[in-house]
């Protein structure tokens, strides 16, 4: 049995903590230091008036990756806030699903950066709609 | 009896029609051209980690009100979508609810551009946590 | 005499030893504390390809205005550098000079935030041409 | 010999015919359809306070080389404007010389997006300094 990592543990832990997390039904799709990917499914939940996934909601799942990857980049932090959540829309995001994979670029000991690429799939296809830098805050 | 402006319409029909601006519980506090407020109640479904609005709920917060903001600026267009959300966090979003307020700065044909003040509420007490700009093109 | 007040030296000191706030030919309009208005004269150096204030020259406008806020906000720091410079630009920027007002909007200990109106002039007409938001980190 | 791109002519046009981006020292490192490199060497006329390239010079940077990789992807279009600059800061832009390599990410037929890493030199070292996202406009 694989022992479950720390750094999963870790975004497990904050996502779970989150309420906005859950209500945005946000899950975890693959977790390393410094990189996480989470996923949402498409339903009416999340969707903005042409039936595509939200703005708000890609806006939140590039929050929640961002902090994750700025978290669990070594040294890891037990604690980040986001300071700027930039997020630039280049596609209608449409498809069953949508992932947001966090890398985090600047691992700084106050200061952390993670750049985020939105993905919608649908079946074997993946578009790239949207791209997030998230800054970060070490809280000690 | 009061007639609807159309601005309040336009706003309570794209609210109506994303299925996320419900499930972020979202309410329309006030409406007018080129103005549109928006608030959320603090509960359970909208914190991050510590107990305060999560950060995503904030952001789409703004991006809600950016967008009513930018459509009912006359000219009114039909439909906007937004290109570039921007949201800096001042302080952490403790509060009983949380307001954006949202102007358009910029109602351009083509480009739309809103500034959004977002203020957590305590009693009588105001408090600016986040600013954020919207910018939206005018889908014709 | 009227002294030198230690916002307006502070602000001083900092243009003087930045050699590209010379190359951009930027001048000091006004200093109080956590508020500071730069100008920038048209000439054939400023220039973008239509003969308007370059972008580039906006947001270093923006960037040192949003700086001197931040570092003259109460209380005050000696040091503060840039992690996020956002600009907006919303009409051309056509005018016989450009003036930045920036406004220290959060002043921090770690983190200040200063917002800034970018506006041209042409006699008596002033233009907002451009918004910014300028993220700051206070250097201990 | 080789003829000339009309991706490189354009780019050189463009920037022969904006006097800031002379002011700012600016060279052509490489030209590509919907790719951009330029270069800025260390000298007096670019620094902050401690000696680094300054933040301006670095946003005047990436607008110039998203801009350029935002007009000469294809479709070719003759004009961009830029409407959003946002420039992330990682690292004391410390080095020879600083390079901006931009790649437009999306060549939309009214909006182009262009993703730029700001790199400094010194000797073979490269070092990842900054991260910019430009927003443009294609103007008819």
């Amino acid at each position: 049995m694989e022992e479950k990592s720390p750094h999963r543990s870790l975004v497990e832990t904050v996502l779970a903590r989150s309420g906005f997390a859950s209500t945005a039904r946000i899950e975890i799709e693959a977790v390393a230091p410094g990189a996480v990917d989470l996923r949402v499914e498409m339903s009416d939940a999340v969707t903005q008036f042409d039936g595509f996934f939200h703005g708000g909601l890609i806006a939140t799942l590039a929050d929640c990756a961002g902090g994750g990857a700025g978290a669990t980049a070594e040294p890891m932090t037990t604690r980040v806030v986001t300071t700027n959540l930039q997020v630039t829309f280049m596609k209608p995001a449409r498809g069953r699903s949508i992932v947001a994979r966090a890398v985090c670029a600047h691992p700084g000991r106050a200061l952390r950066v993670s750049e985020v690429d939105l993905i919608t799939r649908d079946g074997d296809k993946e578009t790239r709609v949207a791209t997030a830098t998230v800054t970060l805050m070490a809280v000690p």
